[in-house]
């Protein structure tokens, strides 16, 4: 990746003049590429047009997608921010007061949903991490963990989670957050996962660290304005964006994990963490 | 850390007028922290005068920090750049053009320190992780790993290494970078590295992203200037800053890894990575 030798062939177009190398056992088939249901998309467009998109953990933490549904047609994150960043840990956003009335048709205080009902990826990583005796990739691309007797969705860089009050059940999914640093697999368990972003993480990661006591904002200026947050499935079709999911239940995958575990001489590296696979989405050809 | 709860309470003042807690069996002692050497501490002052301090880890990268050392005292990197910011991976900085002569006494090609002599941490972590068998933390507050057999420092967000072209032993230490998102172990055993950011992470971590390939910036422009780099011991006794490690090899860091690695209820997620500790590092008091 650092290779400069790589950088400027790709640069010169030699790569380009060469002939197509034939497909590697990793490569994905078109088959092997799902769409996102346009309700399982949240847009969140950013001051000075920047967009960030977040797919929602439906089918892992329904009763939180359905707050944050309901909060996006409700229109209640528009006119919000980000106020909160602090460095090698968290980015933040929402209403900073937690005083805004949250919309009709609300739960305030959702069950948590720090867990899944059961450990079933359909890729299986070989070893342990330092916070699981297992790990995988569903068929449908979420990172997973186990000890053997719970699982749950795993805070990777770029997952997102319910902030909370210090009780479990005080996040209703109004304020939300995403890892910016290292991952943060110790709120594994303890904050309810409810999606990942799968473009513009770099408008999140990039924004300026507050010094300010848990990274949040001295000043409201410093925050960075949302102008709004929808379903893709709400949006006109004009401006309707469409992702697709590389499902992971297929040899293709397999192949891709294995070659990420045990990379082509020199690398002597092995292995692979779970939250290193960034997540296989792509906007739809 | 997402609790508002201890924000209101720190903001009101509220634990300032409670009586002082007893201490715990993880806070250090005076005796715990050590003075960092002011020849292994590398002062990068970007514009603006912000300002990134990495520590050197003379003793595991002798070969590629004496070239450090010589490049900061000939002035090599002032007036160059931070040129490479990747999401999710690295920012990079020195001389883009990779044409900038070396100053004299530098040895252009260094044989790689990829791995250090024996694997010999004062404080072992309970549990492998995805790319190795053992880690931990050395007595003077390194990161590192083995395999079993050999051992090597590793590549945390805000690890400083040794950019190179293809071949391994082309890295002198002009070009470094370091990690600003998840970690970047698959690096380990593969590239030198010769410290770690102690302050100023933020600055790069921060910066704005480049879609170009390999995240280098397509225009000059983009880049972020650096001013100066100088050993803290080059520096004049008014401007020199000075740092203190805490030392791992006492009953009070066991204790604070116990207790990252086991949090209190109601928290479940136990374990912890070797990347997960930032590095143990303050300013002299």
């Amino acid at each position: 990746m650092i290779a400069f030798a790589a950088l400027l062939a790709a640069q010169s177009g030699q790569a380009a003049a060469a002939p197509a190398p034939p497909p590697a056992a990793s490569d994905p088939v078109a088959g092997d590429w799902r769409e996102i249901p346009g309700d399982e998309l949240l847009v969140m467009t950013l001051a000075d047009g920047r967009t960030v998109v977040i797919r929602l953990a439906a089918r892992f933490a329904p009763e939180h997608v359905a707050n944050i549904r309901a909060l996006a047609r409700a229109g209640w994150w528009d006119g919000e921010s980000v106020y909160r960043v602090q460095e090698n840990w968290v980015a933040q956003w929402g209403d900073p007061t937690e005083k805004k009335p949250l919309p009709p048709g609300i739960v305030p205080s959702p069950v948590p949903e720090f867990e899944i009902a059961a450990f079933e990826p359909a890729q299986r990583l070989a070893r342990p991490d330092a916070y699981s005796a297992a790990s995988g990739i569903t068929a449908d691309g979420w990172p997973i963990a186990t000890d053997g007797r719970a699982a749950w969705l795993t805070h990777c860089y770029g997952s997102v989670g319910v902030a909370r009050d210090a009780l479990p059940n005080t996040g209703s999914g109004a304020e939300l957050f995403t890892p910016i640093g290292q991952s943060a697999r110790r709120l594994d368990r303890n904050y309810t996962v409810v999606g990942r972003i799968v473009e513009g993480m770099q408008h999140l990661s990039s924004l300026r660290r507050s010094d300010a006591a848990m990274g949040m904002y001295a000043t409201a200026g410093e925050r960075t304005p949302i102008v709004s947050v929808a379903l893709a499935s709400d949006l006109p079709d004009t401006d309707r964006p469409r992702f697709e999911v590389r499902t992971a239940d297929n040899p293709r995958f397999a192949a891709y994990l294995a070659q990420r575990a045990n990379p082509e001489a020199p690398t002597v590296a092995v292995g692979v963490n779970v939250c290193d696979l960034p997540p296989q989405v792509r906007r739809r050809p």
